[in-house]
């Protein structure tokens, strides 16, 4: 079998990478090691930054986002007691939305099965051959028998566990790394939303986070140590949690209602350098993670795949390759970026064990500056919606 | 003797204090345990906030700071073999003025020495008594006298090694701290300025700093272990170093000369909360140290003595004690934004050795984005001439 592009995962990155360079007239194989239902399924992140929005919009994918999906104008940061609220619109012009990215899946799975595209779901031992050659090849296993998949590409889109990494030899890349000594435990609520918007909680006992899924089902997360077990938390204590990092000294109050889902996830910062050699191009979680703070994950991917489309299309118009040797540098400006702001939000809200403190202190005056000067929050609103020059 | 503000130490918030008071028609007398020659020739920092130079014009001791001082609109940021510009004036509308803290102290000396002010030098034994009563009294030798000075209030400026601080009970106050593991190399240099406005350099070999004290006389610092002695550093290892950390690759270079002082010094950050009790008040020093990186030492004792004089005053013309008694908590608000500050820009320009790779990265990406993003720019220019919103 044979494409121009071969990607591997179908992720985010890897099927709105698939839509985009099919509207462009570039042929191109999803592999992905799960099923359809389950990567349909999966939930994650939720916050789409305006430019997130508007490509998925411009590329015929963001009518469902659109009526389903929240837009936000502001969120809130909750601290010492009180609440005060960051404007994105006012500071910036622009607002994201809240849309589960499992629903942006579904909403790339139809439009590339509708449009004929090629995604073999539940493949198995993936491996990547010839990305030094001008005929790279990706061979797998699907139904129990191997497969060839030549092409002129191959795009890793396969997450911080996949092959695509490792596939560029540990010579040529550095990977940078940062573990947190904490993790978020996340809870998905049948009830009404507490607020209007996102509430981010910096207290004593630690973050929390709570935002809004629908209109019946909420989603809250709490700062845990990561080892810590799901079952050593009953429904009273983490409402008692909840309600002792959230509240307000003005009687606003978390919500409570029916938990039906709890988990724990670790939290890392992690980037590699370089994410491109001979014809093997990284996109998304395959070369950066976030911590998800500063709700940049999904947001990055979707960048890293916009430069990854303007140069295939200019590789497949005009036989030029400068725009794809440049990849790796042009996207880690933003992802550098991200990683910044990201690991930023993070030591702002989290409680710091790690921390003097005078460390302590200045976490709240950062907090106060944020909420008190408009150029502060400017900055960081900026980059929230990822409308911060790099 | 008795006066009604008794004021222990000379350096800039007790002179100004003293200077102040007077113009409000309130006595006081200051109490220095160095002679006055030693006071008009230590040499500290020297970059005044545009508020700071407002309240010595205000109260007429400006007049040489603007003939002698050098107005700034801007500093340039070193890194990556690149120079960027911040300009001041652009973002914030306000400026900077280099003019040397001890010649501000003889402005001050001179000041109230015109005016008949009490400014005694060269005591010993300072102690303090009866702040928790509404009669307190400084003992003191001078000499080779004891004599005891009765006020109706103690304001302590005698720095972060004088008696004032501890006159507060332990019990009542709280000190931060954080104790930096480098220090810096300083040399005065005669010879000509390498550039018009500060450098403040980021290399791998550690931070470099290059102002300008008069046309022929530059002012040079570089990170360096604060165990490190200064007889290790010979005349060519320093300008070897300073070429290394602060050329740029399009071929700026520091102007060498001949180095005539070289001293090396330590970095900390402090803060002592509260800052008063009963009739003794904190200010400058006394209460908070920051390190140099932001150029906020000077300025912040200032603005704690801004405050007090209004306390001050309106106790005197009205008898009502309430902006006294907020005094501590309103001048905490600005030395917590300075020493956030002051902290955030030490850690974005020196060289990290307890930092992560990843976090080493990060640096840079902070760089570039104070350098790339207006709003960035401008958030740090703001807090650099002072003019944050606190």
């Amino acid at each position: 079998m044979r494409t121009q592009v071969g990607i591997v995962g179908a992720g985010p990155a890897g099927l709105l990478l698939s839509h985009l360079l099919h509207l462009n007239g570039i042929e191109s194989v999803v592999l992905e090691t799960r099923a359809r239902d389950q990567i349909e399924s999966t939930i994650r992140a939720g916050v789409l930054e305006q430019g997130t929005m508007d490509l998925l919009t411009e590329s015929g994918v963001g009518d469902r986002m659109k009526a389903e999906g929240a837009l936000h104008h502001g969120f809130e940061l909750a601290f010492d007691g009180k609440r005060r609220r960051i404007d994105l619109k006012d500071l910036t012009g622009h607002a994201i939305t809240v849309y589960a990215q499992h629903e942006v899946i579904k909403d790339l799975v139809a439009a590339r099965v509708a449009a004929g595209g090629s995604v073999v779901f539940g493949v198995s031992d993936v491996s990547i051959h010839g990305i030094e050659t001008t005929s790279p090849s990706l061979h797998y296993v699907h139904d129990g028998q191997p497969h060839v998949l030549d092409c002129d590409f191959i795009i890793g889109c396969d997450g911080s566990q996949g092959v695509s990494r490792t596939a560029i030899p540990q010579s040529l890349r550095r990977d940078y790394e940062r573990v947190f000594p904490f993790g978020w435990f996340g809870i998905l609520v049948e009830g009404g939303p507490t607020a209007e918007e996102l509430i981010y909680a910096r207290n004593d006992r630690g973050f929390a986070l709570v935002s809004t899924r629908s209109p019946n089902v909420q989603r809250m997360y709490f700062q845990c140590d990561p080892k810590d077990s799901v079952d050593a938390w009953s429904d009273d204590r983490i409402w008692a949690e909840m309600h002792a990092r959230v509240d307000s000294a003005d009687g606003q109050q978390v919500v409570d209602g029916r938990i039906f889902q709890k988990n724990i996830v670790g939290m890392r910062s992690f980037v590699s350098a370089t994410m491109q050699h001979g014809r093997l191009f990284l996109a998304g979680d395959a070369a950066h993670i976030v911590p998800p703070t500063g709700a940049k994950g999904l947001n990055l991917a979707v960048s890293d795949v916009r430069i990854l489309k303007n140069a295939l299309g200019e590789y497949y118009k005009t036989g030029k390759g400068e725009l794809l040797a440049a990849y790796s540098e042009t996207a880690l400006k933003r992802i550098w970026r991200a990683e910044h702001f990201s690991y930023w939000m993070t030591r702002l809200m989290h409680r710091l064990d790690d921390a003097s403190p005078f460390e302590q202190q200045l976490q709240l005056a950062e907090l106060e500056h944020v909420t008190t000067s408009r150029t502060a929050a400017k900055s960081m609103a900026e980059n929230y919606v990822g409308s911060v020059v790099v």
